[in-house]
Order: structure tokens, then sequence, then C-alpha cells
């Protein structure tokens, strides 16, 4: 299954990452009627866009980083910032994804926050946004929210930020002790983001697809593309988690004191 | 977070599938009418309980068993007929609850296969069966299925038997070629199961709950208890993944050449 070298594994796993943001962004232009920035609609459909992009092939990258053969060898620093920059890059597009169906939300009456996509999908950014603030590399702080209504939100951004403060000065021993948990974290968000992908494209096809010439059940068009995109994301996502998992493709001296910023004490 | 040595932990997350399996019956039971065998919404209800405890709850103990510290030592075959006996029994648990939904749309004259939920639950059970089939453990073939009709399901059996009488008599290499396949799509159907279940609870949620004081939206107690199910399953699942993928709980002689029921030649 994975027996192909790092490389064009790396170019395939590219493409469909790819392949994914195409897919995501066609079903909201050619059959949920695009983009918007008004709360309608069609400001809904930056949802499922900025969450696949952000949450999926942006996450996918970043936790990826430090399987490509050149971050093997040299100094760390400039592999952790790429590693921060994408997972930042992933964190701000999930932070405007959450901004867009809240609004959508807002202005339609609508609750937020009531089915198990929302609960899972929340739970999967706020796990994220611990995760970035946490992070043993030195980046900037998480970006501010935009200005749209966001109850939930700015206490995350605070924890981002805190914490990326705060980590520059944790001693080696913290960084090391937090490793683990980072990259075993790291896994379980891209689980969670892909498992919150399936359920909310599932969820969407039964709100849209509703009268008689185009309801779910009869399989128009617009449901196989959209299923095809929930297999096309899980696939995405069990293939990094592959490679992830691949002992053969870790970085050799993923472990040694050098993997951190401030340099353990000599034993 | 899997700082707990194994003992404690496999005794929490035995709690925890319990847990599962209680809350699911209860969600049928309590809110959902309780069960049936005449192709009802009671029949339907089989359809949770039985996926949720067969492909997760049973399928996480099947997956766990080489982590048991006394299957580190000794002979490996029994415990290689524990894992195929528990995966084999989470198998036959997934086939009738397959059967109870798909008799319950058949009752009904609604199509089977139309949603996200239905590919991918289906595409998980489909590649169980061809990791329940070709898993190198001696075990018997898999269960005839009941007669409930079920148009994809033989061939999934007969995939499953073929397999099981071939590969007994497989080489060793071949055996060695399989073992990470088989390890790598263990951790996959997993996954696939858990996404499936987070689908399936949130697609049951929006048929159920439909009327002006039960809504999904207004979050009534089921809806709560049911997104709390999504959840727990969600811990299980990543928890078990957590546990598989520690290095310090593998069995140390995972690779050897005993592992195969068929001595590999000396060299």
């Amino acid at each position: 299954m994975l027996d192909l070298p790092f490389l064009p594994f790396c170019i395939l796993l590219g493409g469909l990452g790819f392949v994914c943001v195409i897919f995501v962004s066609a079903w909201c232009q050619h059959w949920r009627g695009g983009f918007a920035l008004d709360g309608s609609a069609q400001m809904f459909n930056w949802h499922p866009v900025l969450m696949v992009t952000g949450m999926v092939v942006l996450y996918g990258a970043a936790a990826l980083v430090y399987r490509l053969p050149p971050a093997w060898s040299g100094p760390k620093l400039p592999w952790k910032v790429l590693h921060g920059a994408l997972a930042l890059a992933a964190f701000g597009l999930a932070v405007l994804g959450l901004a867009a169906v809240f609004r959508f939300h807002n202005v339609h009456g609508t609750p937020n926050m009531y089915s198990l996509h929302s609960w899972l999908g929340l739970a999967t950014v706020l796990l994220f946004s611990c995760q970035v603030g946490a992070a043993p590399a030195p980046h900037p702080p998480a970006p501010r929210p935009p200005r749209a209504p966001r109850p939930h939100l700015p206490s995350l951004q605070w924890l981002a930020g805190f914490s990326a403060f705060l980590l520059p000065w944790a001693p080696a021993w913290l960084r090391a002790l937090y490793k683990p948990a980072h990259v075993f974290f790291g896994s379980t968000i891209l689980m969670l983001s892909v498992a919150s992908c399936v359920s909310g494209i599932n969820e969407k096809l039964f709100f849209s697809l509703k009268n008689g010439t185009t309801e779910y059940k009869r399989l128009p068009a617009e449901a196989v593309f959209a299923n095809l995109l929930g297999l096309l994301i899980l696939l995405f996502g069990v293939l990094v988690l592959g490679a992830l998992a691949r002992p053969s493709w870790k970085r050799p001296d993923a472990d040694s004191p050098d993997s951190c910023q401030v340099p353990a004490p000599l034993r």
C-alpha cells in the first residue's frame, strides 16, 4: 500500500489534497450557489471549503514536513518554522471557516452547536488551538479573529497566543515531556477533522437535497459528487496517518536532544 | 495522556467500551422504541447497537490482544486464536447489523446505499471482510449470513471463507509480506468505523428529531445523549489507536519468525 518511495508518495498525496480542495470548491460553486460574505447560504459555502483546505489538506502537509528527506539532515529550525507556518495557516483557515458558519446561523436565527458534527468540529478546532498554542516551535502568536460574532473563539486565540509566548522560555525537560503528546494529538486531530468533514458533508446533503426530484435518497449527481468528496478526504487522511506511522520515513534523529529549541544539558 | 500502565488503561478502556454499548442500547430502547425483528423501525435499532458493539468495541478488543503482557511470552498461537475469534465475532455482529438496516429499508421501500454514511460504512465492512479473510491466523471460515435479504453480502462471505481456507497453506514469505498491511489496515478500519458511527448518529438524529418540540436544533435530551455517545465512541477509537501506536506496549518479538504459523526456514 505504502511501498512507494516518499517523494512519489508525496506528489501523489499533494495531488489528492489538491483534488479534495477542487472538489469541495466545485460542489459549493456548481450546486450550492457559489460564495459571498453577506451571511447568506453563499457565505455558509466558505465553511466546507475552508475546513477541508485548512483542517485536512494544509494540516496534513504540516504533519508531514519532518518526513521530507531534506529535513533529515542539518538544522531543524527551518523545518520547524515551515511546520509551524503551515499549522498556523491551517488554524487561520479553520477559524475563518467557523466564522462563516456562525455568521450564517446568526443571520438566519439558527441555533449554533447542536449537532454531533458541530460538537465534534468545535472540539477538533479547540484541541488544535491548544496544539498550535503549545507547539515547541518559535512562531508568531495566532492571528486575531475576524470581526464576525463568534462567542466561543476569543479564549482559543488567547490560549494560543499565551502559550506561544510562554513556551520559547519553557525548559528543555518540559519540551521533551510534551513532544510525544504533541505527536499523539497531532494524529488524533487529523482523525477528528476527517470524521468532522464526513459527518458535515452527510448532514449538508440531507439538508440541501429535499424536494422530489433531487432527494438525497434518489442519489442525484450532486450526491454522488459530494459522497466521492467524502471518500477522497478519508483516503487523504488515512494516507497521511499511514505515512506518519511508517518507521522508515521518520527523521532518524527525531528524539535526539537537538530537536529542542533550548538544548538539553549534556550528561 | 497514555501514561497509565497497560492493565489499568485496559480496564479503563474496557469500561469505556461497556459504556458505549450501554449508551447506544439505552438510546434505542428509551428514545427509539426498543428492538424487534419484524422489519420495523425497531428492527433498524439493531443496526447502531450491533455496529457499535462489533465494529468499534469488539474490534478494538481484538486489535489490542497482542498488547496484553501475558501475550508477550510463550506461544503466540492462543493469542492468535483469541484475536481471530474476537475479530470474527465483530465481523458477525457487523453482518447482522447490516442485515438489520437492509431489511428495514427493503420493507419500507427506502433505497439502500445512497448516503455518504452508507458508502463509508459498507466500504469499512468490505475492507474488514478482506482483513478477516486474509488474517494470518488459523480460525474457522466466516459465519453463514442470516437469511434476511442482503444483496451485497454473499461475495464478502465467499471472500472471507475462501481466503481463510487458502492462507493456512500460504508460504511464510507471503505472511511476512502481508503482516504490515494487516496492521496498517487494522488501524484504518477502526478509524473508518468510528467515522461511520459518528456520521450515522448525526444522520439518525436529523431523521428522527423533526417536529416542533423535539427538533434536533432545540437540543432535546435525546440529542445531548446521542451526541455524547458519538464523542464517547470517538474517545474509545482514539485511545485504542493511541495504545496500538505506543512502542513500549508492543510485543517485543512482534517481527520475529515465530509470529508466523508456518515457521520460516532457518538461514
